[in-house]
């Protein structure tokens, strides 16, 4: 998608591989500053995934089959490339324990390079199926899009939260992508970003992403959401999803829940956009969904660009209190519209959602 | 209240008047830092209310009570007392044009001096008057305590959002009160404090009186209400008001609207807190309450305390993205369980409130 840097417009993917380099976008930094990231070996890879220099689940899957492939071209001159691949698998697995598409990818690239005969096709395999994961990622989410875009007006106006834009992906995004899809189609679109605290995913990213692509938008405090979607204001949400159970329970960052609750006061319809790949038919219900909690320093403590135009954060609580700090809800299958996806779109029915076709 | 100065407890008002002067709590510091502001004059007194030294309804009303005596207390050696008297009071009416309580308190002490015959004793009678303001919403907070604590169990837990505690008012505040009379009786109460974005008035404000209070307490991002409300977490919902239509539709900080959707969601009771003050009877409804919005660089700059111990800012939003900040929302009478006033409890009965008893 479009990065305008120094008024120049130029086309970036959220992470990609250049020879043995897995380059990314260092989202540490946005929305103030735009560095790259490149990460000469796995292992630095792996950092980068720890570090969440990259975030979003997409992405962490493309970036994990990366560096699996790179892991693969440094096994070439070795004496034991196999032990070296088992113990690489291994360490990028445990990179991000919960983030489910990082065990896809790198079992797709093991996958890959065990169906090699010699190890110089296996490594060539794995290059090649590293790629192939990021590019069906940008195609899953470009056709998120065109679907999306058709349940969008020629003017219309979309609430989202926290980021599921194509910075949570390689490209395109899945909230956001209906949204770009529509500004290509010539609607216009206004999007209202939850600014999403802790963490301020829509602070930081969304509205970085959307001033990049030209999109009228406004960063509202997450407390403004159910006002404006009473007011008549908003048209729809779509939000992202970190996993869907099989019931349509759908888990996502703190405080989706509230904003279905408060789309369905208003009467107005809650969509949730995610590839088929963020569906877990091993899960029954929004029950069986561990919620995590994270350092509550999320809360204490907020990060951002300091009057002197550096990185700082300032404590916004007194020394001696507690925080709590959930980092996703459950927001139960009743509330969702429909479930906007690479093979369409599954709306509710009153039954429920009827996924079978998803695995067509 | 109780404030905690290098670990000797103290016992504080919002707002206080010592000879000519008047003494405030410097809340714009809080909670990093504890400092009293002492205003030798009506105009240093008008400009903290202006530039929020302190802020909530009824410690504004107060000051301005204060600062009225003030003023009459310096026209006793002037030639021309009354037109100072005059004066004064158009200038205090101006410093926050939408405070119903400064106006309130501002004419309460001008009808004061009105009934006395010479100077000196109206003088006198203002500053009388200005007390009895002070005392008379102190006693109005400890009675809605009283009353707010028939409403909570042996152990319970609370949410609240943004400042209705002492803070907000001279002492004992109306959402917390209950919460400071369940505890002098025993009771074992938890509080949820959401941080209130953008001004964080919970981070900052509510959880630094219950750490002075003693009082168990959690800061959470607002997203995570909703969660808590529906996993059990909390027992009920307290928040104060800014302003209460006669169909009992309530303006209060945004926000609240979405608690109270929340509250509704999760079947737990849904409570405001609010002297009759509050009350205003010229207000049909909620569609008569226009919505402030505030400066959008409320949402961009975040205020805390920066890693050297100074207060500083730092920015969460990229250069060119906009932002909205509507400072209160409505909350429907149909979602609101019931109203905590220190005349008592007026609960929701199917057809709606019947106030009339407020006014007996």
């Amino acid at each position: 998608m479009k990065v305008k840097l120094d008024g120049i417009e130029k086309h970036f993917r959220t992470v990609w591989m250049k020879g043995s380099t897995v380059c990314m976008i260092d989202q540490r930094l946005l929305p103030h500053r735009f560095k790259l990231l490149k990460c000469r070996n796995y292992l630095d890879t792996i950092e980068a995934i720890k570090n969440m220099t990259v975030r979003g689940a997409g992405a962490i899957g493309a970036t994990a089959g990366y560096a699996m492939a790179q892991a693969a071209l440094e096994s070439a001159n070795l004496r034991k490339p196999l032990k070296y691949l088992f113990m690489a698998a291994d360490k990028i697995k445990a990179s991000r324990p919960t983030a489910q598409n990082l065990f896809y990818a790198v079992d797709r690239v093991c996958n890959a390079i065990n169906n090699e005969e010699t190890l110089e096709s296996a490594v060539k395999a794995a290059v090649l199926e590293a790629n192939a994961i990021a590019n069906d990622d940008a195609e899953a989410c470009r056709k998120i899009g065109e679907f999306g875009n058709t349940l969008l007006g020629v003017k219309d106006s979309v609430l989202t939260h926290c980021n599921a834009g194509w910075l949570a992906f390689v490209d395109n995004g899945s909230a956001l992508s209906p949204v770009y899809a529509a500004k290509a189609a010539g609607k216009q679109i206004i999007v209202y970003s939850d600014e999403t605290r802790p963490r301020l995913q829509g602070a930081n990213l969304t509205s970085w992403e959307l001033l990049n692509e030209g999109i009228e938008h406004y960063v509202i405090p997450d407390n403004a959401a159910g006002a404006f979607m009473r007011d008549g204001r908003i048209g729809l949400v779509i939000v992202g999803a970190d996993r869907i159970a099989n019931n349509g329970d759908t888990a996502n960052k703190i405080g989706t829940y509230e904003k279905a609750i408060c789309a369905r006061a208003a009467g107005i319809p809650f969509y949730v956009a995610a590839p088929t790949s963020t569906f877990d038919v091993n899960c029954r219900s929004g029950r069986d969904i561990p919620i995590e909690y994270r350092s509550e320093d999320e809360v204490h403590w907020i990060y951002g660009m300091t009057e002197k135009g550096k990185r700082g954060r300032v404590k916004v609580t007194p020394e001696g209190s507690k925080a709590l700090n959930p980092a996703f809800d459950v927001t139960p299958a009743e509330y969702i519209s429909g479930f906007i996806t690479e093979k369409g779109i599954i709306f509710n029915e009153n039954k429920g959602f009827d996924f079978e076709k998803l695995w067509k």
